[in-house]
């Protein structure tokens, strides 16, 4: 930070205070005001406004680095510099990346980024090669998922701080990990968040999570500016490797160039300056290409996309579930037609939607790299109302099930914390609003919206309940079923990445199917194949050969094989 | 019509009365009921819907062919079949068009579709050859502009119907007229819109003139089936020739296919069947080059787009006016740049909309044709206070130096009724609402509206007032003033169709400019060269040659030309 500064254009009068002594600001162009003292790291500052009437109480900056006293607090001036070790960091390209996504506050019983260091060899050795972070923006308390995140270029000072972000990010590199930042440009979060005090940073409208951001109407410029500059601080630098942008389809985007576009741009920029390769992925469950397109194709050219089809595929095929958006899944037939499409609604009926969905890919532009699928990840977890895991109702065969389907197919795979070795821990909603009014509305909404479903009020966890977050501490003392699950894990990733398919084109991927079994293989001469069973009665497929490795015991022959209930088989 | 049947997926049970004898109604697939009467022309039908607890009152068919008796009365079967005489009709290119924009209710004395057809010779010698109709959809009562239109496959009664809308457009045919249909899909008008008692036919959502049309939420591929048939019939049945499609960024489109594309689909089939060329033009103010882009790039490969920003130049430039949006414009550098690259904005600051806005064109993609525009429209008169037009307050030389401008440039021109004669009459918005409450709200927001921009009530006509309507009526009465500009008009559109500029590659076209004055010319050899004083006073441009039209005496020398004060000059 060359010299204080903040963008008020609503305000008449701005004065900042540093360390308990208080100066006017200067007004300068297009909203923005100034003052000459030189920062200094530590030092503790607010803002005040004055719009004409009566000044504000003093109110942390919109571009805060730290809060170190949490949301509502005055901030911190921190030095941009650190002892990076990385210079020998060449970064992973998403094609060979296996992500690993996680929450600081509940991976490790510490819950800090210093703690997640220590579990970096950890996740080497499984087969992991980058983790992904879900959102560690300050928010109000200690416990949160992190998408009520406020003051976008701050980091939760419960988890160690900016500092302790910049350790593990420089800790992961020597591991040979990526780190990957969940970042929430679509809302601010419902507490803690002063901005519209300073300018026009939200719309109208609002989100069921927060306002919307504005970042099509007036004044959008610096809005965007904002969330720009803030992707430009976590690749360059904090040396993150990439983002994944929460929910693109919520952003308000209106404008000729899609914020999305210009997020993309800012990471290519970084990428040229270091040669790093830098991801930027986004959650959508559009099956829209633009997407992905590129720009030539009036795309917005992201590097991936989340691709919640084949989760929500094998998720009902081994649960049985249809509720919600599952009934629109439930085949093997629909599983082989997303394995070898990507998106499972091209201009197709869905009825959880009730309307036709989605557009077809283009598969010869688009590798299917460029998906992320996953067996589970917070939200197929925690958006249930007990937030429980597949590991707790699943035999540890099915889970090997699910877990062999996602790591073997060309898609990206990427497997939230514990899931490896089957931990039992669920992963509720929690929350530690603060503010007494928010901290109700919130537990009200949840439950009455699990209660409309059926739940009833003791089963739902209070997401305001310390417990609650407590509950969702993994812990990583393991039983003998975990061990042969977490074996299982780190077998099916040494085979991806030795014998994995085609990752470059989907078309190359050869997928046949029955009622209840499906095959994979690709193209290339002496490909593996995979077979599983989706069903809990042994059958018959018509491939054989070598087995390379199963969770089960199936009955290999030249041209078929028999699988086990819920088994699979990887021949060669 | 084959059958009765409606789409009421919202209904416990239907029925329908005809002609006075009421009939249960079957439900089949998703939400359509049918009866097996057999429709025959002239009967009078209602529908009405069982909730579960009571019955509707009778309702009209939200696929109603006629109103005869006004949006809130029953419907009218109407026969498709009709004595069209334009068997020889091939079309006009869009390149090829001049484009006359009227209002069938003012455009004439009488106000009808017969009352059109008595002008179509007037409008060709001219040189007008395809008409746009501000909508046509019924309306309530029998003054409106058009677009709080309900009904989407009617014509409004007090014009003529369905049977007068079809002789119009087969007259202008043999006229060697197209026609071309303003069709309103962003919203439905505020009163007589019974749909959604039938279907989710809307969102929560409101425009600032009614409910937002459901083209992306549940229940939408029906909303659009709705749409989409109507755009049919009127391309196919009614052989209309073109439809512009009213503010397309209005659209609530957030599906992987945008409902503009699937217009455009549904024209070029026609087409296709028929062999004459159809058009769909999209009104935007974006600078967006997604509407004309293909889909090949990611666009929505409309036919043409309103292009307003050469309209905003010319008239900040001739009148001086900065209010609103015309704060963006005003200089001679601006029209010359406008002119080089149609769109105004092309990532660029913009005062009005306090941020950036518009991204470039790609012109060796988009040839100027695909961009509309106009000296004036029916919006740039009537969103006005007082309705006025540049006629009422600008001097002939200035009327014809906005006319030629427009009409000489590479772009598609409109003209807006009686603007070639230099009308006196303005155009006053007005409206027949007859909810009293509607009409009361729709009176105090549009005096309300101008209130805060400092006009006094008194200035402000009540577009409830039938006088306001009634002052609205073009006078064919020409003065002497208003034939030499009339003769004008013919004069420029001659040239423009023997001698104009290359409509194909906007980059053919050559722009110079001085503080007060521009040039026009294009690459070919030969070309003619258009000069221009947006001043007062005389000035002296850097080309000369031949006279070959002027409506002031300017001095043409072999290297240089004088202009009159707002003068104009076409040099050979």
């Amino acid at each position: 930070m060359q010299r204080f500064q903040v963008w008020a254009p609503h305000a008449r009068d701005v004065r900042i205070t540093i360390d308990g002594a208080t100066h006017d600001m200067r007004a300068e162009d297009r909203g923005w005001w100034f003052c000459d003292e030189v920062p200094q790291a530590g030092q503790r500052y607010t803002f005040s406004l004055f719009d004409g009437t009566e000044w504000t109480k003093p109110l942390p900056d919109p571009r805060t680095r730290s809060q170190p006293d949490g949301v509502h607090g005055p901030s911190e001036v921190v030095a941009d510099d650190f002892e990076w070790t990385d210079h020998d960091w060449a970064g992973i390209h998403l094609r060979d990346q296996v992500i690993y996504e996680l929450h600081v506050g509940t991976f490790t019983p510490e819950g800090t980024f210093n703690a997640v260091t220590d579990k970096l060899e950890y996740l080497a050795e499984l087969g992991v090669n980058a983790i992904e972070l879900m959102p560690v923006q300050p928010f109000a308390g200690t416990r949160n998922w992190g998408y009520d995140g406020v003051d976008w270029f701050a980091v939760q000072h419960s988890y160690g701080g900016p500092e302790g972000l910049k350790r593990l990010v420089d800790a992961a590199h020597a591991e040979g990990i990526a780190v990957i930042l969940d970042v929430v440009y679509n809302h601010f979060g419902p507490e803690g968040n002063y901005n519209p005090l300073f300018g026009p940073y939200t719309t109208h409208g609002r989100t069921g999570w927060g306002d919307v951001v504005n970042i099509s109407g007036p004044g959008s410029d610096e809005v965007r500016a904002y969330i720009l500059d803030s992707v430009r601080q976590w690749l360059s630098e904090f040396h993150v490797d990439g983002l994944r942008l929460d929910a693109v389809h919520a952003y308000d985007d209106r404008r000729a160039y899609s914020l999305m576009e210009e997020i993309r741009r800012v990471a290519d920029e970084v990428a040229d300056e270091t040669q790093v390769p830098r991801t930027i992925i986004g959650e959508t469950d559009q099956n829209d290409p633009r997407i992905v397109n590129d720009e030539s194709r009036g795309g917005y050219g992201l590097s991936a996309q989340w691709l919640d089809d084949v989760h929500h595929c094998v998720h009902t095929l081994i649960t049985g579930e249809r509720q919600g958006y599952y009934i629109d899944y439930g085949t093997v037939e629909l599983l082989a037609d997303t394995l070898r499409n990507a998106y499972r609604f091209r201009d197709t009926w869905s009825e959880f939607r009730a309307r036709t969905h989605g557009r077809p890919l283009d598969l010869s532009q688009v590798a299917p790299w460029r998906m992320v699928t996953f067996t589970t990840n917070h939200d197929q977890t925690g958006n249930r109302a007990a937030g429980d895991r597949p590991s707790q109702s699943l035999s540890p065969e099915q889970l090997a099930l699910r877990a062999a389907t996602i790591l073997l197919s060309p898609f990206t795979p990427m497997l939230f914390m514990g899931e490896e070795f089957g931990a039992r821990t669920p992963f509720p909603f929690f929350v530690s609003h603060t503010d007494d009014e928010l901290a109700r509305m919130t537990r009200e909404g949840r439950l009455q919206e699990f209660a409309r479903q059926g739940w009833n009020y003791a089963d739902v966890p209070d997401p305001l309940d310390p417990k609650t977050f407590e509950s969702a501490r993994l812990d990583w003392e393991f039983e003998k079923e975990q061990v042969l699950l977490h074996d299982a894990y780190r077998e099916l990733l040494e085979i991806r990445r030795t014998r994995g398919f085609n990752r470059e084109d989907l078309r190359e991927l050869q997928v046949e199917h029955g009622e209840t079994w499906l095959t994979m293989r690709d193209a290339a001469e002496g490909s593996v194949t995979f077979a599983a069973n989706f069903s809990d009665a042994p059958v018959t497929v018509p491939v054989g050969g070598e087995l390379v490795y199963s969770f089960t015991t199936p009955k290999v022959g030249a041209e078929e094989t028999v699988l086990d209930p819920w088994g699979f088989a990887v021949l060669a």
